[in-house]
């Protein structure tokens, strides 16, 4: 029997020991999509408790505290910082099984050292100790114990990228990126926040936005800013791809409703996306980033808690809407005109993991080695049975030896020992499949291809570093 | 190597074998759905052979025998009640692997005491056996024998509840509720069985029923008249959920025409469905009892066996309706008015369960804990893969600690050894945590978590007892 | 540990052992869905080296080197066979935990009697080996070196059938069927193409097309033609099951718009297929014959490679169109006048496996043991992963036992070994179970189970031997 969370947690063979220990435990971290604060980075902000840093944004424990009979106020409301982490000790207990259990004590272990069980009993303990460790653990300082080498944050086009900017000129900074997320500039659903949000735009871009073409000429002096300052990555929250034919006389014109504040129909809508996203999506391949889309998510379930606690309050679940064949389109529609950049598509559906591994294969081009990938278990698949199921998957209808591996799409800064628990997964599927003899006993390549997932393969693709 | 169904069968580590021994094994049953018929508990019925007991209803079991060539007279004709189970044990060896397998020994050990594996040549003797050792085993014996302290029926708005109302008169009598299933009164697709089923409505709620409104108040007398009677669950075969738009003056248009014959268009029967369920599930609200949906099924394929043998012939299988949005929609358009009861939500569709599982979190509202269920591998989903995947996945995107546990949706009395079946899957689970290190070995916590799961949660969520 | 590939691959258990190697390994192959080259059978064609027989053809090769960077010019371009085949073996050790890993050295042992690992340092010894011994492996050689009993290919109605002819009167010669397989036929999306192809199916039915019903008199000709010649197979690739209803009357127009080049509406093509594929699912059952769906391919996703290189480029995946309900339809339709062909059903997006198993259920009809079949995993799903899922699903929702098994949907002569993997795979299956308690260890009843699986179930079903 195995001791819980000790050295050798998750890896069930001797190969998967060595190939963890001896390769994969020491290389840095690329975490090349996340929703880390910039200011937060740039100010390096010591937090003040562990409630603040540890659940103040962060849905996943939130929704588990509800399921847990939870009051609302002790979660999200006016109690006081002890009563909250109080109760959330007393929920730990009862996240037996759910990833949550895992990554609370992994990050008890690895940002405190402390190696106790958190629940009701612990809580006092834990509590304090965690607030005076904490004392000596400012942002960067979390960063370089964790060797967060690269960090890509998700930005709105409109943003100044303010703190990016002080970020690169600061001495002993880590290396900070923007990404480049359009999603507000497509959300043509709602005209009202829709044209607040145009406003925005135009502040930050310096131009009047009258007409679509004028909408697509700020967004893309916005590109071409964050280009400048650095970035290489755009972003992607979609329901579905969207890959209709237009116009752009049809587009101007349900521009102009939208900017009158007429609702569009559901086919404008579709088709206002299908534009703008083929639009930023040449200017992707034309800068030579990489594009990233987070697909199939079904948001803000609950409109009583959206409108108390606004977006990302742990109401969100998974969709499933169709996206084979718009997908195709989309991605065909660029290839054929050699406007294709390196992409990452993330599935919120496991059921999706199959169509999504096979698509990347249909784009593949022969000159960037695992130029089309099949994301990292995304969001609620991201856990040991999603990570497993993604890399099994990648493996038969993929390239696994191609993969840029593992990032954190975390809002906290304690998060980064996911990818200690991805690369012990990793590791401890190829350790069965050798002890299993699937696999040859080839350590030095077994331990160079889980050093590409792990960091290799990220480096050379994202190119910042 | 194990033996085949032995005092540890499912259980796989020492972990598993003492959580399920030492916690699980000696738990009542709470079975909160089935199929079973209250006049043959009230009557404490004594089946005359095996046959009548095991084979007369139970299309799982003659889906089989027709996939084996087992002609259908020896299945649901004429044949008589001994070749019929000759025929059942000659296809037991080729339901190796399948569910019908491991149940079939585990009922004639727990059952009866027979530890022979079924099949031709020892077909006789065993039916010679189960014979002999029925006429010591009417109804309420063999409830008792299982420990099957609650048992929830399923009955249609119409029926006079007669024998739910007996029994609870009766003394030593087992706890048998009834659950209100109101799909015939939302069957609109078929205007001539519609309109026999609203003759019945008429008779038992003592109302005429000309208007959708008449309707509404005929529905409602019922749920008052099973309130009355005991009743605290609704329950719903769907094949998606149904969350369209309505007005009283579209479904009042409806329900003239179906009432004078004419058939509705889709868009017609959509939105009565999603305006009959709406109704119903405000009065489950504020009576507070628990709703459970059955979604996904697609049932009677094959006219020609329905037209033979009715619904429920075996001949269903597994639909891939849309189900995600319009089941947001359902739910948040209650919760948002305060009106959403406590609601288990089963998948027919195994590629649905993280859909589902996500989906309850959106909901759960912080005083009940879980509100919102994610309920047990459904039907088809009722065998081992099935239950580990809605547990594994249940764990991984909820909390399996709140979850109510097993019911056997059974139409038979010998079918309560799956909740054995279950707790030994969910003990086998839990211990292969604790042995590969994933959960700390604190056999109390653990144990107090299998023992909710298995019986005290559906206890306190029911509250029946 | 267990050494890579060695006689026990796969085999994790002595039950394992016990069973592959005392039952399966020696039964031959009946290989019932091939796109095996007949011109190249009865010319026993004898290849002129390795990157011939092994890399011309096979796609699944030449995506993986696409992903690994490989450009096309190496893969299917104008470069040299030996740098061709260098390209390959430099991608081999990229192809970790993929099929084709297990594939490729499978084939270079079972073929070559080549034991070492293929990488760009073997490449030049393995390539010249291979070339020596391909001199003494003209096709029917290998095809009995493999024991391959039966193969049926996949020909279009206006094929000749001139090497099936020649094959049955050549002495000593495999036994090679046709399969009837009318996509063409039924590809009315595209106007041009398809009236190239009818000019060709006059010819080869010596027969006027200019209406809907000469279109069904000119295949039913050639479906009586190819069932004179001794094929009992016919075969759909389609995207999902079409169970439109339709008249002749709309038929005949929609043809006669298509016939003049005009492009039909999708409601139009969509009934087109229904009644295609009816009438001639109809004589398939007139004629006793078999019938198989491979329904869900999303094809020919990038149309700059589909320019160079045409179909079967390496450029298709995964589709997710509903299924579930045509399916339905279209079998009942059928099965309602006793039309109903045997009949396998293949998935190709996994998440339908349900789908897939528990639809056959509705259908069976007890005069023929596994009358309709849920096929094994197919192109995508042809791995092991994907084998063992489709084998859990067909044991958990149907009858493993009654199982035609393993076909290799292979166009190359050294995919055979994909049987032996499929066995290995099976006896390790069903030895887990005994070794865990779940089977009772009666050898030699499993060990014909498994057999039957193997060979003695589709050689009756398929009657062809």
């Amino acid at each position: 029997m195995k001791k819980f969370l000790d050295q050798d947690f998750l890896l069930q063979t001797p190969t998967a020991k060595k190939l963890y220990h001896d390769y994969a435990e020491n290389m840095p971290i690329i975490d090349y999509h996340n929703h880390l604060p910039p200011a937060e980075i740039a100010s390096n902000k010591q937090f003040k408790n562990i409630t603040e840093i540890w659940l103040k944004g962060d849905h996943y424990k939130w929704r588990a505290m509800r399921t847990n009979g939870i009051d609302e106020n002790d979660i999200t409301g006016s109690a006081d910082d002890y009563t909250k982490f109080e109760r959330w000790a007393a929920t730990v207990p009862y996240t037996m099984r759910n990833p949550l259990y895992h990554w609370t004590h992994l990050e008890l272990q690895r940002a405190f050292g402390i190696k106790k069980i958190l629940n009701e009993k612990t809580a006092k303990d834990i509590y304090k100790e965690c607030n005076d460790k904490l004392k000596k653990l400012p942002v960067q300082t979390i960063l370089k114990k964790f060797k967060a080498e690269v960090l890509c944050t998700t930005d709105d086009p409109a943003d100044s990228l303010e703190y990016h900017i002080a970020l690169k000129k600061m001495k002993g900074a880590p290396k900070v990126f923007s990404a480049f997320r359009p999603d507000k500039a497509m959300a043509v659903e709602n005209a009202s926040t829709y044209n607040s949000y145009i406003k925005q735009l135009e502040q930050a871009a310096k131009k009047n936005i009258k007409t679509y073409e004028d909408l697509l000429e700020a967004l893309k002096l916005r590109h071409d800013f964050f280009h400048e300052t650095g970035c290489r990555i755009s972003d992607h929250g979609l329901e579905t791809m969207y890959a209709d034919d237009f116009t752009m006389k049809y587009l101007e014109r349900s521009f102009s409703n939208i900017r009158k504040g007429k609702a569009l129909e559901e086919k404008e809508v579709s088709r206002f996306k299908s534009a703008t996203l083929y639009f930023i999506c040449q200017w992707n391949a034309q800068r030579g980033w990489v594009q990233q889309f987070h697909i199939g998510a079904l948001r803000n379930n609950n409109s009583r808690l959206l409108n108390i606690l606004g977006a990302d309050a742990g109401v969100d679940s998974i969709g499933d809407w169709h996206v084979a064949q718009p997908m195709s389109q989309f991605f065909n529609r660029l290839d054929n005109e050699n406007q294709l950049a390196k992409t990452i598509i993330y599935n919120n559906n496991p059921s999706h993991n199959a169509v999504y591994a096979t698509m990347t294969g249909n784009f593949q081009d022969g000159k960037i080695p695992g130029k089309i990938q099949f994301g990292s278990g995304w969001w609620f698949l991201d856990q040991k049975n999603g990570m497993e199921e993604q890399m099994n998957i990648l493996s038969n209808m993929g390239l696994l030896s191609r993969f840029v591996g593992m990032t954190t799409d975390s809002r906290s800064f304690l998060s980064f020992p996911r990818h200690e628990y991805f690369r012990r997964i990793l590791c401890n599927l190829v350790g069965a499949d050798v002890e299993n003899g699937e696999l040859p006993k080839d350590i030095p390549w077994l331990g160079k291809m889980v050093q590409d997932i792990c960091y290799n393969n990220a480096k050379q693709y994202f190119n910042l570093v």
